[in-house]
This record gives C-alpha cells, sequence and structure tokens, in this order.
C-alpha cells in the first residue's frame, strides 16, 4: 500500500481459491495483490462486488494460437483474437505451443512465436514447447537450456506422422526432464491403430465425421496411456498426459497412481459435453463441427471424467483450444465442403467457454465444488507449469489475476464470443454463469458486457520448475538400470 | 480493525494453508484473522516470525479425554492435561467422544461430558458422539435434535462386546444422517473373527503383548472396511471410517472411491511410524505400550498409508489419543504386572505429537506438502465435521488459531510433552520440527518452552453440518429402495 | 467283461469329458463302464448311438428335495417326484440337504432324511449337511464322525433367520473343516441389510413380487460374499459360494482367485436365464413364480456368470432346486392369493431343466464348449464333494451313468416335466436339445419319451473328501494365528 | 485291432488326461489308442505298466532348432538331437519355427525348414512360423495358402530388430487371423525400451550377464502384453502370449480375461525355477548360462507364475528351448571368453527337462494336479495349434503317444541329458521323477536308460485350426470399424 491508497479495492467479495472460501476485500496495488481482508483502507478505485464469487483468473495450460499449420489447413485464432476470447471468458494466461519443426532447432520455433505474440497478446502468456527431432543437440544442449530460459514444459506426441515421437525418443526426453527438471506432457494414442483404422474405414467409403470417433477408439488412448506410464516408470520422472477422454485411460491412471507413480493428467469440456453422437450420422457432414482428437466418447466415459475431476484424479482442465473454421476455405468443411474425415481439420474452439462451461455444469450443477473449480482452471494449472504463485491463486503477492461471477442462465451462441471462429460446438447450451468482469494485473479485460483490454496487454511469463504437490509418497530408490 | 490498531500483528510469515503458501503479515482482532497482507498497519501487538512457516491450528478430530471406563482401567489425561498437551503440540481444537451407556440417553452421555470438559479445556472442543444404543426414541428423536444442536458427527462400532451394533443397527444410524445430515465415523474391524482368533491365541497360551496384532489380522480391517462401505452404499450416505491402518483396507477404499462413493478415510501416527515389531516379541511384554487397535502392520502397510496421505484418500489424520498409563495400576501393566493381551487396554497417546511427527517425516521427510499437512490435520478435520470456517484455515473472518513452526532437530522423550501419561510410544524418535508458538483465538497457548494457557480457555463449539468437497461427482439417483 | 461279452455296449457314441471328446464306442458291466474303444466285443444289449453326443451323467449338487419347512410351506418335490424328474432331465445324482434343527443333533436330521430318501429316490444320492446349531458337542463329535461316515460337506446360511449362523459360529465349522476335510458351502448375503430393506420396503406398502429383487441388491451379496472369503482365508481353508447371482459378487471371487485363495463357486441357470424383470412390475403379482435367493439380476450380471461359466470362474453349476407350487395352499401365492414378497416361499423348480438349458444355450449357443458343460454338470460337482470317480465322468471303472443328447428345438411348457411342481419358470422358451437317454449304473431311466425307472432304484453315496484341483498353487504356511 | 490281437497292450497304467485319472489297461494297433479298459484282449506286445502314471507325450509347442542364426551364432540342436533329447524327456511332438527372412516369401523358409527337419526328426513335428516381413502378398496370398496347408500358428516378435514388427503389421497379420483362422503367438517386449536400457548400461560399462535382466525389466513386459491385448482386442481375433515371465504381464493377462478377451499365454521352465539372481553379480560372466528373454525374475514373480500355472491363467507351458553351447565359438562365451550381455546369445535348453521338472516340482511338489499337468503340457498345446485329438491326450483314435512316469529321486547334471548343448541351467537340482518309457505311435522312442528311437522316425504334421475352449463367452458383436 502506497501512502495514496491502494491502486484497486475489491469490496465484499467471496473469495474462492483451491483451498478456501471466504468474504472479504482485496486490495490491489501495482498489479498485486497487497492485501485481503476486512475494513481495507480505500483504493484509488474501487469496486463493489456485493458478495459475488470471485477466482483467480484462468490459466489455460492447453491451448493452439497462430501455430503454423500446413496449409491450406490455418488456425483461425492469432494471439490478438484468441487472448481477447480468453480474457472474455475469465482467462488471464494462456500457454500455447512454439513447435520444433523437424530438423530445426526448438529455439527457432520460440523465436518466430515470440513474434507472433508480441504486441498481440491481451492476456499473459508463456510457450510450451513441442519437440518433434529430439536430436542429440537439442537433447543435450537446447532443451537443459531452454528450460533454465523458462520454458519449462514440453509436448511430446504419440501420434500424427508430422510431430509424433518414437517410445525411444520419448524416453530420451523423460530422461533430459529427469535431470533438469520440467514437465512432459504427452499425447497419448496408438499412431498406428489409428492409421490401420483410418485406411481400412476409407477403404470401405465411411468417411462421415463419424468415423473419426470410429478411427479411434477408446483403447487405442487406453494403450497410448498405457505405454506412456511404463516410459514415465521406467524413467522415474512425472508426466502429464493431456485431454484425456475415456473411461479405459482413466483407469489405467487410477492403477498407476495407487502405485505411487507421478501421473499428472488433463480433460477437456469436450469430454463432459459431448459425445460421439455430435459426430453425427453416417450421412451427415454436420458433425465435422465436433471432429476433434481424441472424440468425444459417451454417456459413462463421461461419467468417468466427472468422477476424475471430482476426486482429485485430474490434475489440469483446459480447452485444447483448435480454432479451425467450419466452412473457411482453411477449415473443416472447406467451402462448406463435406470432405471425408481423415482431412478435416482435428480440433474444436473453446478457450472462452473452458471456464463457465465448468462453473456452470460443475459447480452450480453440483458435481464439484467451488474450490476444486478453482483448483483445475487455475491454480493446478499455474503449478504444473511452474508459473504458481504469480498465477493461478489470490494469495499475497500474485498478479491480480481475477474473474467476478455472475450467475445468469442464458442459452450460448457463437455470437457471445470473442473468437476468430465461426462457431462454436456448445451453441444453444445453457449456461448458468459468466464472468462479470476479468481483471488482468489489476486492470479490467472484460467488463461483464464487452472487451476491454488491448493487444499488447499480455505479457510473456518465463516460467519456474513445476511445483505440484506430487501425488506419490515414495522416497525414490533410484531405478536399477540407473 | 479498530481505531487502535489490530490486537495482533504477525509480521513476515509463510503463511500455509491447504491450497497455497504466501509471505505476508496476519492480523488479529477480537481473536479472529481480520487481514491478511503486505505493509499491514500495527498492532497493539506485534510478532516477528522472521519468515517461519504459520500453518492453522491443529484439529485433532479424534482422541479420548476423561472418557468413563471400565474399571480399573482410567483414562490418565482429562480435559486439562489432554487440551495443554494438544496445545504444546500445536493442536487448537480437539474433538473427544460422549459415548451413550447402553439403555442410556445420549443427552446423558452430553451433559455428563460437559461437566467434565467445562472449566478445564485449554483448547476448543466439541463432542463427537459414540451410539451404543441406537433405539427408536434415539432415532426419531434424540439423534435429529442433537445434529440441529451441533453434535453433528457420530461414532458407530463394528467391534467391542460394550460399544457394537450390528449391521442393521448401523443402517437405521446412516439413515438418520441421510435425512438429518451429520457424519458418521465408522471403527470397521470384524469382531467375531477377533473374538474368535483371542480365544483360540488365548487357549494356545499365546498371551504377550505381540498376539494382540496376531488376534487382529489385516483381513480383519479389510472386512470391516468392505462391509461399512457396502452399508454406506446402500443407504447412498458418505461414512468416514477412522484409524484406517492397513494396505488391505486402503485398497477397499480406492475401490470404493473409484466407483463414485463417497468414502472418507482417516488415518493416525501410529500407522505410518510403528509396526507390529513394535509389540515386542513372544517373551516380551515391553510391547504393551504400543497396543492399540487396529495395531501397528508391516512396512508394506506404512508405504501403502503414506501413499494415501500423499493422493488424497485419507481425510483426515487424527491422533486417536488414548492415555493409558503404562505403569499405573489404571493402565497397560497395571502396577508393572504383566497381563494377557486381552486385558491390555487398547490405545496409545499422541495427542501432542500427532502434528510434529507429520511434519518432521512427511514434510520435511519429503513424503508429503506443506499444503497437504495443513489440509489433513487442520482444514479437512474442521470441514469433515463442520467446524470450518470457523476453524482449520487461515481465512478473513477465521479464529485466530495458529502454529508458528520451528524446524530442529532433537530426540523425543515423554518428558518434552505435556499429558499426563508415563510414557510415549515415540520415546527416541529424532524429529526435525516443533511449534514454536500456538495461539489461540491470537491467545498464546504455548510459547515453544512452556504451556502458556489456562484451564477453562477453550470454548465449546457447536458444530454445522460436515462441508468436505465430496469424492464423488455422481448425481444422486435414488436408491431403488426409496 | 465276462465271457459272455458286456452287459451293454453303446456303439458309434461322441464320448465327451471335462477333458476330451472322441468317437468310440463304451461297453458296461454291472453298472460300470469297463471298456471305450473302437470294435469292442459284442454285449447282452447294444444301443445304437449313431455318432450322438455322450455326456457323463448330470450331478445335481444343490436342489431341495422332501426338505421339512415351516408349515403351510411344503416342498412338492419329494425323493420320488425329485428324482424322477432329475433322471429325465439327464441327472443320475442329486445332492440334496439333511438340514439340522437348532438344539437338534446333526444325525437325527440325517436319519430322518434317509427315511425320507429310502425306497424312493429314482437316481443316486447323498446328503449335504445343513447346519444351523454348531454346539461344541456338533464341532468337536459329531461333524468329524459324519465327515468320516462319508457327510462331507456342509452348507452354512449368512442369512434367514431359522438358519444363519454367525461370523463366529462359521470360523467354527470352517475350521473344523481344515482339520477333518470336508467342503463348507456358503450362502453369503448380508442377513441384516436384507431385513432393514424389507422392512421399508413393507412399510412403504411396497410388497409385490418384484420388491423381492429390491430387497436383496447385489450389493448384499457381494458383501457376503466377500465377508465369506475373509472368513475362508483366515482359517486358510477353501470353501464353495453357492448360488452366486451378480457381477459384483463375480468380481469379488475372481480378486480372492487371483489372490491364490481357494475360493470355489457354484450358478444356477436361473443367474443366466432370468432377470429381475421376470419378478413382474409394481402391479403385478405373476411375478412370484421367479421368486428365488439371490433373485435373478440384469442383461450384465447374466454376462458376468456367462463369462465365470467359459473362463472356470465357476466350478459348478447346479439347479437349486426348490419346489414350491406357484397356486397350490403350500406354495407361492397360496390359493391364488397375493401375498407380499416375504411371505413368497423362495425358490424355484430346476432340476429337469439344468442340463438341457445349459446344453442349449451354453454349448449349441456358442457360450461354452462341450467339455466344459461335462465339467460343470458332471465332473466337477462330482470332485467338489467327494464322488469323483464313481461319478461325474467317462472312465473305465466308474458307475455308467450316462446321457445320450439329441438336438431338436422346441418350446418348453411344464408339461415336459416330471417333478410334481405346477408349473415352470422357463416356460415358454425355445430349447434346442434333451437328453435322448438317461442310464443310471448302465440301466435306461429316461428312453426320450418316458420316465423308465423305478421308486428305489436310486442308491444312497456315502462319499470321500473332495478332489478338486485347487486353484491355488500356494505352498501352504500356517497362518500367524495357529 | 486286428485279428492277431493289438499290437501292444499297456496293463494296469493309470491313466492321466486333462479331465480324467483312471486305471485300466490300453491298447494300441497302428499307432493309435484303440481301446482303453479293463480285460482288454491280448497284444502282441505287452508292457506291464504296475500302476504307474501314463499320460500323453509331451507336446512342446515353442523350441528352436536348427533355425537359422547370424554367424557365429549357432544353435546347438539340430533336428536329430534336438528331437532325441525332447523323446528323453517325454516330449513326442515339436514345433519349431520356420522364419521368414526380410524380403523373402515365407514359403522359401518352410522349404529350407522341411530339408532340415526330413530324415533327421525322432519324434513328429510342425512348423509355426515367424513372419518378419508381412508385405501385401504375404497377407493377401501367401499366409492364407499356407493356413489351408496345415501352417497354422505364427509367432510376431515386438522386439528385435532382425525380427520386429510394427503395430499396424501386427495388426495387418491379425486380421488375416481373423479371417482366415490361425493363432498368432506374440513375443510381447517393448523394443524401444530395451534399446535405450541397453545403450545406457553400456554407456556405464555395466556389461556383466546380470545386466541383461536389468536391460529388461519386468514393466517391458507389461508394456508389451498390454499393447498386444490391445491389438487383439481392436481386430477381435484371440492371441497368444508366449513365454510369459513376471507378475506385472499375469496381471495384464488376468484383466484382459475377466473382461472377457480372448488372451491365451504360456510361460517356461525358467519362470519357475530361475530368479535374476541366476545371472550372477556385476563381476560375474558365470551367468551367461541363464541369459534369456525374458529374463528369469524374482520369487513374486515366480509365485504368480505358479498361480497362473494352478488357476488356469496359463494355456501351455512351454520350453522356449533356444540350445546355444555355453563355451563354444558359437555360443554364450565364445570360446570360454566374456561379452558384453547384448552379445550373449539369448535363450536356453530345456526340451528335455522341460516334463520332468514341472512333473517334479509342480504335480509332486503339490503345486498343480497331475490332471493340470497333462493339459499345460499336451492336451491343451495341442488344441492351441491344432493337433487335437491326434496328440495331446489319451483318447480313442490318438496318436499312442505315451509317457510312462517314474518317480525316483537324483540329482540333475547335463550328461544325463541327450541335447547337443554342452550345459543345462538346471544342473545340480534335485527332480523327484523322470520318464520310465517314451512311446511315440506305439514305438518305445526312450526306454528310460537310452534313446531308443531314429532320425527319420517322426513325422511332419500339416496342422488344422486352434480348437481351444475360448476364456471368453462373449457372444461376438461386430466391431464398429468392420
Amino acid at each position: 500500500m502506497t501512502k495514496q491508497g491502494f491502486d484497486l479495492v475489491l469490496r465484499d467479495a467471496v473469495l474462492a481459491t483451491a483451498g478456501d472460501t471466504c468474504r472479504a476485500d482485496l486490495a490491489i496495488s501495482d498489479g498485486r495483490i497487497v492485501q485481503i481482508g476486512r475494513g481495507l483502507a480505500p483504493g484509488l478505485c474501487e469496486i463493489d462486488v456485493a458478495g459475488r464469487v470471485v477466482t483467480p483468473g484462468g490459466v489455460d495450460a492447453h491451448c493452439h494460437l497462430d501455430q503454423p499449420m500446413a496449409p491450406p489447413v490455418k488456425l483461425a485464432d492469432d494471439f490478438f483474437t484468441g487472448t481477447r476470447s480468453a480474457a472474455c471468458g475469465g482467462t488471464t494466461t494462456v500457454i500455447p505451443f512454439a513447435a520444433q519443426r523437424k530438423g530445426g532447432t526448438v529455439q527457432a520455433a520460440i523465436d518466430d512465436y515470440h513474434q507472433r505474440a508480441e504486441g498481440r497478446a491481451c492476456v499473459d502468456y508463456a510457450f510450451h514447447l513441442i519437440l518433434t527431432d529430439p536430436a542429440p543437440a537439442v537433447l543435450n544442449e537446447e532443451l537443459p537450456r531452454l528450460i533454465k530460459a523458462g520454458y519449462t514444459s514440453f509436448k511430446l506426441y504419440m501420434t500424427y506422422d508430422a510431430l509424433k515421437l518414437s517410445d525411444g525418443q520419448i524416453l530420451d526426453v523423460l530422461d533430459v526432464a529427469r535431470t533438469h527438471g520440467g514437465m512432459a506432457m504427452i499425447h497419448a494414442e496408438n499412431s498406428d491403430c489409428i492409421a490401420w483404422l483410418t485406411r481400412r474405414l476409407e477403404a470401405a467409403g465411411r468417411t462421415a465425421p463419424r468415423f473419426h470417433a470410429v478411427s479411434r477408439p477408446t483403447l487405442v488412448e487406453r494403450e497410448g496411456a498405457h505405454r506412456a506410464i511404463a516410459l514415465s516408470e521406467l524413467i522415474d520422472v512425472p508426466i502429464l498426459l493431456v485431454h484425456i477422454s475415456g473411461g479405459e485411460a482413466v483407469q489405467q491412471i487410477r492403477e498407476a497412481r495407487a502405485k505411487g507413480l507421478n501421473i499428472y493428467a488433463e480433460t477437456c469440456p469436450q469430454y463432459i459435453l459431448l459425445t460421439a453422437k455430435d459426430l453425427g450420422t453416417d450421412d451427415s457432414y454436420f458433425g465435422a463441427r465436433c471432429v476433434c482428437s481424441p472424440p468425444p466418447r459417451d454417456a459413462s466415459s463421461q461419467e468417468d471424467i466427472w468422477q476424475g475431476l471430482a476426486d482429485g484424479l485430474f490434475t489440469v482442465f483446459s480447452s485444447d483450444h483448435s480454432p479451425f473454421n467450419l466452412t473457411g476455405e482453411d477449415g473443416k468443411t472447406p467451402g462448406g465442403k463435406e470432405v471425408a474425415f481423415r482431412h478435416i481439420p482435428n480440433g474444436i474452439p473453446g478457450i472462452e467457454t473452458r471456464m463457465p462451461l465448468l462453473y456452470s455444469e460443475g459447480v452450480l450443477g453440483g458435481r464439484i465444488s467451488l474450490n476444486r473449480f478453482v483448483e483445475l482452471t487455475a491454480t493446478q494449472p499455474a503449478r504444473a507449469y511452474g508459473l504458481y504463485p504469480q498465477k493461478g491463486t489470490l494469495a499475497i503477492g500474485s498478479d491480480a489475476d481475477l474473474v467476478i461471477w455472475e450467475e445468469r442462465d442464458f442459452t450460448l451462441s457463437n455470437e457471445h464470443l470473442h473468437h476468430a471462429v465461426d462457431y462454436t460446438p456448445y451453441a444453444g447450451m445453457q449456461l448458468r454463469a459468466w464472468p462479470a468482469m476479468t481483471l488482468l494485473r489489476g486492470q479490467i479485460v472484460w467488463d461483464g458486457a464487452n472487451f476491454a483490454g488491448s493487444p499488447g496487454q499480455g505479457k510473456f511469463l518465463p516460467r519456474g520448475l513445476p511445483s505440484l504437490a506430487p501425488p506419490s509418497a515414495r522416497k525414490g530408490a533410484q531405478p536399477a538400470w540407473r
């Protein structure tokens, strides 16, 4: 508190963190939370929250923005539109992906990605790395250096020809993680199975969008998860399995946890709110809008995912925002033309809807507590990726990234949203809450009606090492091979 | 904050809650936390914490104080000595048991217990009920009334002739809990198995203390846990399984959780720090000091318990403080005389060592995070038993119950302790931390060297209903039988 | 072979045993199988089987005949009608129950039961014992003597007020089994849960037959199974869980097996062919015909039971024949009058349909192999209860108990059957096979159209100890308590 | 039986099959079993078995004989010495491997392998195929044709650079198996993990034989097993997992079975009788003798393997006979010189000891029944690979392949054995039984002291499709992708 008083005081808020809910004022100076309490001194600016819930601004740890794609496919959102959308949905930190080109350095990807972000981002941002070519120079020099420089997480793919690593390459990267720290995120699906099924289905002329789900049955994900867990166990290093969709993979993670392995996991709104039926029938191409990987599953898997959200199995809840237009030339039905499922870009938009959907269905729907909501959408993503306590909580000294929630019933349509995508898969859903206000480091970036931020307002965040409480209590014996 | 400033300000503390750790000042007025932040206004009194860890005062949700026993057996601690001991170990709230006599009312037990507590307790206290005779009047009138009056938890025994309920009686009580709220705590061991084994062992002259463990093998607890879970599932109501000791029971709880059942569980220091070997050999009666029920297990079960502490399986960590003297006439070896294991009072003291042991072995030993420590020892016990947010956390408006921790290595002996028991089973252990100060509602009750409180300082706490986040995400369908 | 040739030769049979299927002749002399092969010498009598399947005569190890009941309830089948029915359905050995009266000796029950059987039985028979009062004299003297005398199995109930034992009593009996041999069969359902639910349902006026199933949900059986397994594990003695009905109990048995426990299990036709829906709707009393305990479950449990039949989880397949009339004064709807479910006698007839149903649905339906059919219906029941190799197989020296099978499609009605019960729950089912002939010790007792045996033809079988291959490979360490 | 009587009659045998044990005579004519019974007519030749146990001749479904290797490594046993050794140990049928060269046809491998076998084999033999290059011509033409021609099983490797298939290639082959029948055998270990660990260990100079086990920890096998099961599940076709060694893989198979998947499994003597300790210490090269893949594990895995043998988890018990000399230039310590573990040929001899070891340790050791012994060593291998009922049992019409067992205690040494290998890993073990006689199609090939057969006596066996009872009771719905 400077002599002149706080920059901003929120009065009479119900402050929710991962651990607590309490009614108090909250004071901000220099973009940080400086006091919480009753009867705080006045601020230059004051907001009467009037008993509404205030949570930390969301940390969306899995989203794709302005990531180079093979033409003509193109992401609709760049750093401006994507982070604008994030802000309006209560997310104040995003971590998209700087993807190494095969044969290229990781640094080149980072440099390019900084150029794309700089001056455009409306919320704070960091970069995960995507490693597609873990050559010796990458493993021995570049990656250790980048981890020190604050790029402390890297995504590894077990599928997609352009991205996938062999099991041996994954071991190489995990071993670097064990030595230098950092969090390995793994997209776990069996590549060969998907390719094999896709060929079969295509040969049989079964190319409608719904066959996308048939080409990636839950066992394909279960297998990937089991294998990734085994690789993690071999190296004795934590991993985080991204976008878990099916009950079978959930079961694998559950068993790994019970054995004391440090397996973290992420899921996304599409796996609690969509099912394979949303991919349409054999003859319908309408379903292209819900094509993502892994695909949405069934009601039983939805229950398993909800259960994992409630009981702590899942560490983070992300959007996997992949902003492909539905009707554009660069999109899912290029020029409105139907294409075979294998040519439909994989992914759906969701950066803005992530938090309101979970607040509506999870908190107000009685599935999870408000504190668990905060933990999943903000605190643990920040901890998992080295942003805590700067981000992800309402603690003294933390950035004043805040969402003030308003409970109100309305029907979602794409017009509400601020991304550059021409649709949302959740159009028509009844929502029960939306941010009344989003603050980024004490600045209002969403005022409940309009985007109130500006491009360039978002800052790049070098990150520390993960600070998640490990699910394992093991006192580490060295593996026999070390 | 009154005009005159805060009553007390702690400067430069590392404040740890279930969700966060942050460095800040903390201000107290009228016994409550009123502000947390940097640069807080002065207090009438100030304590420079100098960067030490401050946690919420412990809530010991399982301890026995001045509970009537069948003579000559007698609890060594009354409300004065027991709560004095609690305070010196960092615990500021205790919940001992008002036990219904068979044929008597519950109210009579409560009245008696208030008399025992009043004017003697040095920390705040509430009463669990022990139901031994759930007659219709108890179920239909007394229990609903008492729940409303703030006695919102009740312990049910599946073993001990004087205490045990039949499965049908347990169903009766659980059904009341479903209708009126409240938390049922269950001591789950198969009574018949224990009695059968005890008879066998005695007939064979195998009566040394170590046979106490043989008479209660882990499967006896596993069976009790499975049965209690089934009863809970039938009624569709949460239960809390107390003092879980063995890996087999842990596995049962794990499976119940994965199915989305609301099973909470408690464990105690003896199940991570002692083993059946501490009960001595066939010829040694020394082991009487570690006789408790369930008995300490083996190294493998210890690992399973640690794992459950780390990964969220366990909800609360209690002492099950049962203060029997070792050598007294009223104790475990009456007058120093060895008795057959069935006649050794079941239970060990631990109200003062609970928090320092877990801090030393768990937090400093690298098994669990500091936040998880707080959750297990304070926040979740308070939530489970309707004391949150008054107790169990460092939030604005909460009681200023605080522990300032000091890390220092020393060897524990019974002389350090403030209970009235003539031994501690942990004598000789190396500890790495102990409270430097304990505050109860802003008053110092332990100053790091001496008990600084007074009898009667502790207040009775009527309680609300549990506010734990359920481990289940189920959207409740009615069971078919309703 | 006497000089005069064999008594009887079956020519060109497809002989199926638990292990093999081969085409050969089979020669019988003096009621026993004496040769199997090609080109056997002529018999005094010859039957051209013409390539049809011949299996061992069935051993129905769970059926109730002329067992004293509390009036007015009465079993419709005595030893004559019951074993006549058995013979016509391919069963040549039955093991009904001699039930100890509380306060009475077991010998008294046996004596009475011999009187009921003698001169009336049409197939061979032995007696299981039902122990309802394991007083010291029973445990120490009577039971050991009776085991030696050939009564080597005893059923223990965990439910039914008139029959149930406490866990401690079960341990007493299991301990005798460990010392003296013999097979303990356990009816595993939680008695208190059933009673509690029944009271609730009745109080709510929900008394239609379908509420019988609601009063015994699968978890009630799962709990009983888990507890029985724990008791068996404690004593370290095999048990056989009778009439397993639900997938949850199957899972318990599976886990026990994987741990190397000697848990055997039985299931019955009603658990693969009926579901709770056969108990009717809220307003329909028609369902009384399918009231049995445990009740039929759902399609998912049926699949679990089938899986256990195929993969070896189940040891024996019995009828649990409980012949109550539907409309008689002594039956399920006394005088056609509807009664509340708790007053409907528990049990359904099935001694004659057991083998044809499993042959039709299991073997011809592609669920299990012919050899597994033999194993489940004859060989393993004989082994489990000490009748092997006299009964249960087609081996040299074994009794010539044979079934010649005919594959033919027809609709079952009660007119086909030879019991004294006025209905069959399977009326209307399409069957695909029925015995063309049943032979008891070389004598035709069913000729494909008519009962061809006579009362008194069946002989009492004193039994040896079980000779089942244990599912456990453990090399027995003594339990700690011994 | 010809007019002149049987060719041979065994008198007074205890005949053991998978299903039964009975005392009887057994008559043989034209190399086949023609009659079993009491008082059989005389044979031209008679053997008085005098109550000894007679089992079917063993079927060793996993052995390597004269299989081309990369020089200088060479298998010590050709078809003559290998099958001589088999005969002397009670095995009368062997199924070694015709291995496709990459780029070559399968037919070429078969042609070459016939040349190696013809005129040299002393027991009957068939060929598994090893598919290393499933090109379209192989999948579409050659393999379907070869299955029809009696080569109805094919082994697929997930590891070894020269042999391994990708997951996609495995799917291709499994799809052929689903369409055309045949049994896919899978060597399931994660290739990349092994290679990665091997590189690490070598780089650290840890090359002693014991590091062979470190380079292939149990999780490497568990991962391979899980993946193979997933591939089988995807195609909906049975597979047989060969040489399962570790408890973790056993658990995977157990879970797959419980789900109703048709997963068969094999284990070998080395996994119940050796442990990783037999690979020696860091400095000892003595352990080269026990280097095989997967490596021997620990006592806990041994118990898990035993349990699977007892309870039916394992389908077949094979030798995986891989006859490398210990000291030869072509062997494990070439010229007695120690080499790094990666250069030690993988495999140990065992074709002769397989049956006596299991008889001694399993049957006489009380771990498994005699009938289960027969099932594991003869009946089920014959059923799994399309040789039943010609091979694998004692049934009318089956080949008269017999073993007469003698119980006697002796210490095994390599001098007892008839292979061409210079050691046995079991030297020094106490055995409790050995064949007193082995008959191949009615001819004595081992007389208890000497090999009594001759090269060329063994015949090639074209095979039918598998006739194993499936462990699944599922009524097959088409997978969604078909």
